[in-house]
């Protein structure tokens, strides 16, 4: 035992001096966060963990995330510690070629999820808890890092909230609602922010008090104090039904003299010299241990889907003209999928009955996660779900209410996640509610995400089909779609795909090109006959595929009509399809662009007047043909 | 006392008949929601509060915000009993023409901020709080209702978070951190989400411990005992140095017979007759009480400044040529406006060191609010701060961080918020840190916001004006900053309008167009001495205002080169300057745009390395010129 933690404590000092030299090297980086952690993590990886180094995404490997992003370098360090990685290669710490970025990226192999938005991580890792403990039903356990500063950010109590507490004997949270066991977060209360002390400063009681009062059991410990450590993962390992936070008091700095503990001193490196000192003085000459690391239990299954091969149990069944919301055909093209495979999951924020993920709930309740009103943790549960592709998770919520996560949905992007969105209750055309509950940026939101795919299906077959494509597309998705009952015009068996649009209105004398969606799409039909009874020919386009576009149809039709191109949508105007379509048919000679969008806060009506007001309905879009 | 409590209880009564009538008449809208509260509203309109009727937005009013906006109709309700409106009045709810919304906008006289968003109504109201105590030092107290699933938000958390636990004699949180001892948040606890039962039902207990570890003073009370709420109010007032929370236990659909505590009955408004028997039984007849009402306590001072005649203390002095970045400009010149007045307020995310607003701090501490790690809270004090006018808050982090408050940002616009955002760090140039720290959907963010100004000046002097230009501006704008040093390149007296750009170079040679902001303009610079040098001519404009865009010179420069317009921008496409750009000449004949920007996920690198890495470096404009 003795020998354990001497051993441990050698190898912390080991990365600490790997983390000041990094950055040193770099020039930049943050190694005072990194210091503070290095007993943590070395005892976390040189005896709690349980993974391997020579597949670190093993399906049945122990999961670590470093919500403290930027604390990276000892990441980094421990991994080099492990063997994994070389001196050499993490000394190219936030160069352009290197993967050993300034935080970390699931471009490296150890990385499930990025970091560096603070107070993302524990939701991610609640997500691989729930997957592993729920889905797995595997032994794997999570390990969250949490900072102290970062504690400040909601979506860290999101991830925590919910829960009895319980020493009322009545253990619940969504970590502790779902009595997560399996996973564990330490805080490193290393006291210093990165302008100022954090409002509490060494407080661990505090700490303690706050995760308790979310249904965590909480430990606190020396954070640099390794048989400390050890006896704390210890004891959480034998808790069960709760997951435990253990609240570890450490040193901004530990171990670099002279800035250790001191203010002023975040995310400034010290000099290549002064590191050298730093290391002789920690002890460099303490020879590398060799660690027996390939202890993993293989109880994790495989998964039983292919992306690529995702079909609904059924097609479509629908009559042409039958009135549908394209939520409700959401809903049922999600049960078809989860009939299909168990890894199929419903995410939902207490709503489930307006998107009607409820389906899933109802048919497999072991394939529904309700994550209540905590958007932000929801998608953070959707993106550690998603991991070393153990589930696809689709999460929906009112498509307005995606924004709430915005920030969780950005860094699910860098973390190259695969996780389906889907979002309800588009535009003015919801009605009475009011602008609050209306989405007009959700397509600029989820089209601002590299890589992803934005789908905004029409009738109930194309949002089926949507659905299942979505489902086959590894990345971000999103598919819009209505409140409103809308007839279906597609036939069941009609063909939809990724980057392709559909031209439902042409003739030979069209001068004017409609392009609609959604709600919108059935106005610029409306408009498209009364104006041909007037003599007036206009093709329309259902554009489906918002991202990526159907250029060369959108450019075809554009200049077969001799150029005047309307586009009609239930969104603002920044990041949505008018902006989409101008700038895609920008360099199009002799083809004009112009947009019939919402342009200011709307207010509480019917849907037909609200669409009227803000000159998305068919009246507005006759007016607008006749004005061109 | 009895009769206070009888007569209270009556008004709650006819209160919940009002909102049964209101919601079943527009036949939509949230009765249950209304009724759980109609205790806790009626003793805090009847007993509690000061405030006036003829003036709901009078300067020393209490103020009260309903965060569970979907609860609109009892509030509606007490504005009637209080003789604000008129029954016809509050039965147009959710009508075309009606400003009684389905959610609460400031489109009426009594909201101060927009609600139904969730969770956003505590960091408002704190901000209130912190104006009156600290900067009003007047004696107006403020109430927020919350919901008990709302509660689930972490923005509820980062609101409250921050306070050590009184019981060690330490009172400090954002609310009890800054000892909000004038604000009281009453959560009403009726036991039901939407979907289904909230996490922990009517464990009061476990609300209550929650609030206590973030610092609060905890009080459980029985939400319809209007002598128990009384007495919490009462007890309230007497706590120093620490808000309260009111935990109150109440039934959804409290006195509607065979819906009071039932599941599915959200969001479900009676039909018109049930709703004359349920006012039958509930005591339709009591006669309304006249309430004397007109008593509050006129101590909040007059505001020192104007908005259109705000002047910094003194104009930008830099030398042409000096190079300095946009960010410390923007601290510059923040600094000068508090000069002029002690309404000015920085607010800051633990980051004041980078954006420097730090420079508000040093000179005028007592005009700084340090919000910490907690964007959504920052932003939702800077809404409450802007409320009736008392303050002009400028809200400055990092530019992608103001993507985690992207919610209250929306719904700060519908609040129709006076609230001035800066974004430091934008775009890949910021380098090594990178992709989680770069500004790359900000631009898209604040455009979407129905209208603001976005801002996005070059150098230092335009920097400096174009933060005097949003404080005389009433209404959200965002200016964004970078972090490299850049050459000033304007005179110290250069004149900068908002929806003006700057044509920085033009022979009447000029084939191309090029438009840059920030970094790009500098490569834009760079590409046309080149390009220049080799005989091809090209404009380059400093687009300065990206919204409004200066529509104008943009047609009137595209035509003059003859129509090849290049947009280079550090942001992605969705949103961007690019996007802008082409559907504002969209619509002009023969001129095209081509976008350069940002189009996948960045990695670490030098700024200068990752700029040209994805396309907008001099070299790549030059490339992209000859291509054309």
């Amino acid at each position: 035992m003795e020998d354990q933690i001497s051993k441990i404590s050698d190898a912390a000092n080991r990365m600490r001096i790997s983390s000041i030299e990094q950055t040193a090297k770099a020039n930049s980086g943050h190694p005072t966060s990194s210091c503070s952690a290095a007993e943590i993590v070395a005892t976390l990886f040189f005896s709690e963990m349980r993974y391997s180094v020579k597949e670190p995404k093993h399906a049945s490997a122990d999961r670590f995330v470093l919500s403290k992003g930027h604390a990276c370098p000892i990441l980094y360090a421990a991994w080099e510690e492990a063997g994994l990685l070389t001196r050499e290669q993490v000394l190219t710490l936030r160069k352009l070629n290197s993967d050993i970025e300034g935080h970390p990226t699931p471009r490296l192999s150890f990385i499930d999820v990025a970091t560096g938005s603070l107070g993302q991580g524990l939701s991610c890792a609640a997500g691989m808890a729930y997957t592993g403990k729920y889905i797995d039903n595997a032994s794997y356990r999570v390990y969250c890092l949490l900072g102290d500063s970062e504690s400040a950010e909601g979506s860290v109590w999101e991830a925590a909230v919910g829960g009895k507490i319980p020493v009322l004997g009545n253990e619940t949270s969504f970590a502790s609602y779902y009595k997560l066991d399996n996973l564990v977060t330490i805080v490193d209360v290393n006291r210093l922010g990165q302008s100022r002390e954090t409002m509490i400063g060494h407080d661990l009681f505090t700490y303690a008090k706050r995760f308790e009062a979310f249904g965590f059991n909480s430990i606190i410990v020396d954070g640099h104090d390794v048989a400390d450590l050890l006896k704390a993962f210890d004891e959480a390992r034998k808790v069960t039904g709760q997951p435990t936070a253990i609240i570890a008091r450490t040193l901004k700095g530990k171990g670099i003299e002279g800035v250790e503990d001191k203010d002023n001193c975040h995310g400034k490196p010290v000099t290549l010299d002064k590191a050298e000192i730093i290391a002789s003085k920690l002890g460099n000459k303490t020879a590398k241990n060799s660690w027996e690391l390939e202890n993993l239990i293989d109880d994790a299954p495989e998964v039983d889907f292919e992306i690529g091969k995702i079909k609904m149990s059924s097609p479509p069944n629908y009559q042409i003209g039958e009135k549908v919301a394209t939520r409700l055909a959401y809903g049922n093209a999600l049960v078809k999928l989860a009939d299909t495979s168990k890894r199929i999951i419903a995410l939902d924020g207490d709503v489930s009955n307006s998107t009607f993920s409820d389906k899933v709930l109802n048919k497999y309740p072991q394939q529904f996660v309700q994550c209540f009103i905590a958007e932000q943790n929801m998608v953070g549960v959707a993106v550690g779900m998603s991991c070393r592709g153990r589930t696809i998770p689709h999460a929906s919520t009112f498509a307005v209410f995606f924004t709430r996560a915005a920030d969780q949905i950005r860094m699910g992007a860098i973390s190259f996640a695969n996780v389906k969105f889907a979002g309800s209750h588009a535009g003015v055309s919801i009605g009475e509610d009011g602008p609050s509950q209306m989405g007009l940026e959700d397509l600029a939101l989820f089209r601002a995400v590299p890589n992803s795919i934005v789908l905004y299906p029409s009738d109930a077959v194309s949002t089926e089909y949507a659905t299942e494509l979505a489902a086959n597309y590894k990345g971000i998705t999103f598919t819009r779609t209505g409140r409103p009952n809308t007839p279906v015009i597609y036939p069941n068996d009609e063909k939809f795909e990724i980057g392709k649009c559909k031209v439902i209105r042409q003739t030979n004398e069209d001068k004017y090109l409609l392009i609609g969606a959604g709600v919108t799409l059935y106005e610029c039909i409306k408009a498209h006959d009364i104006l041909s009874s007037e003599g007036i020919q206009v093709a329309v386009i259902d554009i489906f595929s918002v991202k990526p576009l159907d250029n060369q149809t959108l450019i075809e039709q554009a200049e077969r009509v001799g150029g005047k191109v309307l586009t009609v949508e239930d969104h603002y105007q920044t990041g949505g399809i008018g902006e989409a379509v101008s700038l895609a048919l920008g360099d199009v000679p002799n083809v004009r662009v112009r947009s019939l969008c919402v342009k200011e806060i709307p207010r509480s009506g019917t849907p037909d007047e609200l669409m009227d007001l803000y000159g998305i309905s068919a009246k507005k879009i006759i007016a607008a043909v006749k004005n061109y």
